[in-house]
């Protein structure tokens, strides 16, 4: 059982026999602005890694003396039935989910008296508030869950790892079906029903973040998310989307030329871009830093666009005044899993955690076997950072104006792998065509 | 303008020349459980109903007074202009929203201090709270406005009639092409990523409410949306979904067998719905009362089950003693705008709203010319329901146990169709087979 390993891997991160509990409360569902739309139930990521319930108003409690798992589920009533089509029972419950003690969520208190916990260990406000109105007696604690959970999670166990190759394999598909099926003309909501279509049809209905599909210059806004523009011959199109399969996210990108030939200049960028994921990948191995790698790739971006004539001068000195910063102005990946941006992306400082209670060492930004990150090197031409870095006296001497004031409308270019850290360096969880010889071949096939 | 209309509406319901201001937040991007997942925006409806922004992030005043409106929008920094492309210019909102007048959100005080409203007409708690922070001197109202607004948002206008026949018009396709394309061993969500793919073709991105898409016995899980089962050959399959064009819902449900082939079974229940969706629609028209057309459709119903053996005895007492309900567990149908389950449904008693300030009559259900509803009759054979009845001594003796006893498989058959009230009857927005004939040749064909 892939959910006990977790609960197990959380249990030895406490010293041993303490007075403690974990008490968390799953997700309920969502409502928009005080209507009844009902936004798609999705748990708590923390919770589904610990119980892999995937059904609203649940909560948990991990007795860290004995390691023994509560789970606590709701009570419905008949009208229940009548909407949900039956009330599931407490025996379906425990088959399902194997709880070493299964309560309805109004016995909180009763089991938490018969633990006494010393100290009961939450995720944030809103569980410590409801422990402590439960009995003031209780002393509730939400700094160290937290960091024991990321602990947890940012090293993904082999089971974790299946459901993310399983994500990934529905992913690439999509991805690849979409870059086959472009056309000039198209829109870009077009292409997201595509894509959607693939994902749903495997099953997979839970987007893992809100997809960007850009045409054009709207493949320069990070954050496009409206998807309405046609696509016009001529310009790239790029892709950043991913759906997640039993709650574990892909969050592949890739970018084509709509109709299926690149232009030297699109070939170029594309080409520095390329270069620096595939090099950065290659480096990928446990003990490297993510930070290295954001610099390795910024590097080879800048080196590519010296070559095309985009920006000229020395690359040290480019380094050095964070001009690649103007074409590459996002990290090089996060972490990937339960969450998108998954947790471990921000370790707190570099000194050891040693709280009273809890034993692990700081999550390091160090790669680590079983941790998954992306990478996702990009070089984009957004005017509102172009035109007043060609106005400053220091930036404005590496570019080429001439070049650059004719590329507003170029949009911008971003791959992106999905990259598992191995005890022998690493595994491509990504297999969508990159290469340009094999787009153009797919796109014009 | 469509929105300048509604605002107009709205003020002719405050008494003329009040010192009164009407205040609204609109909608703020949503996360999920405390991660960076944005869920895609969506305005609040009353403010879109008011401004036609569909942003995040923006305030509205409408004095009372001069009956001018003031537009708030975000103030946007560089950073923003890098992940979103660029800043929208002050030209650029003042064109295409056309305010009377343009703010940004930090100048709501302001502008309230120059109005000086006797009273503040808000939608909610939040925003009447922030208004009293902004200054103990504002004294806010949060009763008035909801039922003004109500009152406005239940007769639709031309323009909106216009955007719910466009958001008809893809709803009616999608419908009917995932009939056209289903065949028995198909799991559900297959079907749903057909139905998706065809509203995203046609910039529908938005759904209207999270769909139902039931084979088999889930049919008669009136709230299904799992949507992960295989549908086997013979059952019925059973397909509640709509997206919204422009914020206007559409909500139609189609049930028809999975295999092109009603057997009897399934004919007798369906036509009794049929009768019941087709005679009440043709009852619709001005001054007729919902509650009567739900009592003929329950009636119309009852007939039909005991035509096919399900239901015995006299009809008339059946609908004394409820049996309908048995069968028929929820609404005829609501009112259908920008929401789903649109506002107008629960008027507040029988007497005229007086209140000081404001001179509207209270919403009727009584049907009215611009009044856009459901009409969705339906039978389901729900064993927590009929289980119990079963054993009732009043309700077993109009059931015929040998037949519903072997029905607790057969799932549920709901017909949808959207109805708008016209001063002449009424004009049906759906145009998606419905008769069986029509059905059996489109699945087999």
């Amino acid at each position: 059982m892939m959910h006990q390993k977790h609960r197990e891997k959380l249990f030895s991160l406490f010293d041993d026999g303490q007075q403690g509990a974990v008490f968390i409360q799953g997700s309920e569902i969502l409502y928009r602005n005080e209507t009844d739309y009902e936004y798609p139930f999705r748990q708590e990521s923390n919770f589904w890694y610990l119980t892999g319930v995937n059904e609203p108003e649940c909560a948990l409690i991990l007795d860290l003396k004995t390691e023994e798992y509560h789970l606590f589920v709701p009570k419905r009533d008949a009208q229940f039935a009548v909407w949900h089509g039956y009330v599931k029972s407490q025996e379906a419950w425990q088959e399902q989910y194997k709880p070493d003690h299964l309560h309805y969520t109004n016995e909180i208190l009763t089991v938490m008296n018969e633990i006494k916990p010393d100290k009961v260990y939450c995720l944030n406000d809103l569980d410590a508030e409801l422990i402590e109105d439960l009995d003031r007696g209780f002393e509730a604690d939400i700094e160290t869950l937290q960091d024991a959970l990321t602990y947890c999670r940012v090293i993904k166990t082999d089971e974790e790892l299946e459901y993310m190759r399983k994500s990934a394999k529905v992913n690439n598909l999509a991805h690849t079906e979409v870059m086959k099926a472009i056309k000039p003309g198209m829109y870009e909501y077009e292409l997201k029903a595509l894509f959607t279509k693939i994902q749903y049809e495997h099953g997979l209905q839970q987007d893992a973040y809100n997809g960007i599909f850009a045409g054009g210059k709207n493949g320069a806004i990070l954050h496009y998310v409206e998807n309405t523009s046609q696509i016009k011959d001529g310009v790239l199109f790029l892709l950043d989307a991913g759906h997640e399969y039993q709650g574990y996210a892909s969050d592949i990108t890739r970018t084509y030329p709509a109709n299926g030939k690149f232009t030297d200049l699109q070939a170029g960028v594309y080409d520095a871009v390329l270069n620096a994921l595939n090099s950065t990948i290659e480096k990928v191995e446990t003990g490297v830093k993510m930070e290295d790698l954001h610099m390795q790739a910024a590097r080879t971006m800048m080196e590519g666009l010296k070559d095309v004539g985009i920006v000229k001068g020395s690359v040290d000195d480019m380094m050095e005044n964070d001009i690649f910063a103007l074409f590459f102005p996002h990290g090089l990946g996060h972490f990937l899993g339960l969450d998108t941006h998954d947790v471990g992306g921000y370790p707190k400082g570099v000194e050891r955690i040693d709280r009273p209670g809890i034993k692990f060492l700081r999550v390091r930004r160090d790669l680590q076997p079983g941790m998954v990150i992306t990478i996702e090197p990009g070089v984009y031409f957004i005017p509102a950072l172009l035109i007043p870095a060609l106005e400053d006296d220091m930036q404005s001497k590496f570019l080429n104006a001439d070049k650059i004031t004719k590329m507003y409308e170029f949009g911008g270019i971003r791959i992106e792998d999905n990259i598992v850290v191995t005890d022998e360096g690493y595994e491509n969880l990504t297999d969508v065509p990159k290469e340009r010889d094999e787009i153009e071949k797919l796109i014009s096939g």
